[in-house]
């Protein structure tokens, strides 16, 4: 059986990816969503083991010492982590696996070669139209807005270390291509470190 | 302004392609299929200069030798060719530009690294199946049908080729595929000589 593919997609916050993954996430077969784990709290809407698993910083800090984490990172003050287990399971099913990190943790996974993944990167048209967004949404202080388009922008700075980058514009747009990029991915020849291709062992 | 991109699409003759592309054509904006020359006699329903420019074995032979064709090739004693000057016209312009050709044809385009292009390969389920729609559609000699079952033979050899494989089970699953490689090709980063990814040149 042919294994599952890693999607690793990042944004800055405000730039509609939570959005954008529920749209796609109910239209495809074959594809999971890992829920990561992190310290920071619950947002409004926000349910703990769908969105993500929201435990306190001794247990993510015993977990991470144990090397449950296939990456974790540090980001706004507070700790994500993506477990290790879970993931290559469903790899391993042959099902598609969309993790959802920040920038950091996605350089970690490319660095690591553990799985082949595709990155994606999720930007909002623009710095002034992701202001508006967060300003927006209001459930933001001040200080937290100004923290989140600072990060933002570095955040953008990594934009060249991603395979796709979606300018999320008209979000049923931007749905549509990250429909596309996941199918276009599953459509592509994967080699064997023989040379051969992968996808003739089936037998055509 | 961003080049188009070129695709090219072969498959060998019952997979499917030409049903595909006329699917996934009107669907899609900023797209242009190459129409090529060729030396072979139209078949039922084939319009010359939207399906190929029919023409002379003396006209292929002029132009092939002022080079007017980006590649061209003999298939089944038949010559075909696909006009240098308008695929070019189109890239330039910011169209995306398909190409409809054979194995042989493809090869020659990857090799003289004259565009960067995507190489799609569309597949019957197998050959049993390829069998049965070449003797379904009833237009060809038995002598042709068996020329054409040991060529598509030969061509799946070169699969391995391709940046993606398209198996042409259920025709409107393969065209989402298609028209998914196509979007997923646009969203995908493409790194200027600089190494500065050529996206953020319109600006965040």
């Amino acid at each position: 059986m042919k294994a599952g593919r890693l999607f690793i997609i990042s944004a800055p916050s405000g730039a509609g990816k939570t959005t954008l993954l529920q749209m796609v996430m109910p239209r495809m077969e074959r594809l999971v969503f890992s829920v990561s784990h992190t310290t920071r709290s619950p947002r409004p809407g926000e349910k703990d083991g769908a969105d993500y698993f929201f435990i306190s910083r001794t247990v993510f800090e015993e977990m991470r010492d144990r090397g449950a984490f296939l990456e974790w990172a540090e980001v706004h003050g507070k700790f994500y982590g993506t477990g290790r287990q879970e993931v290559f399971a469903w790899l391993e099913a042959g099902v598609d696996v969309i993790l959802d990190i920040d920038v950091q943790g996605a350089a970690i996974i490319r660095d690591s070669g553990l799985a082949d993944a595709a990155f994606i990167f999720i930007s909002p048209p623009g710095l002034a139209e992701l202001e508006r967004r967060l300003r927006g949404r209001a459930q933001d202080a001040e200080e937290t807005i100004l923290l989140r388009l600072k990060n933002a922008e570095m955040e953008m700075q990594a934009i060249g270390n991603y395979d796709y980058l979606i300018v999320n514009e008209r979000l049923e747009e931007a749905a549509r291509v990250l429909e596309a990029i996941i199918l276009a991915e599953r459509a592509k020849m994967r080699r064997l470190p023989s040379g051969l291709p992968a996808q003739q062992q089936g037998g055509l």
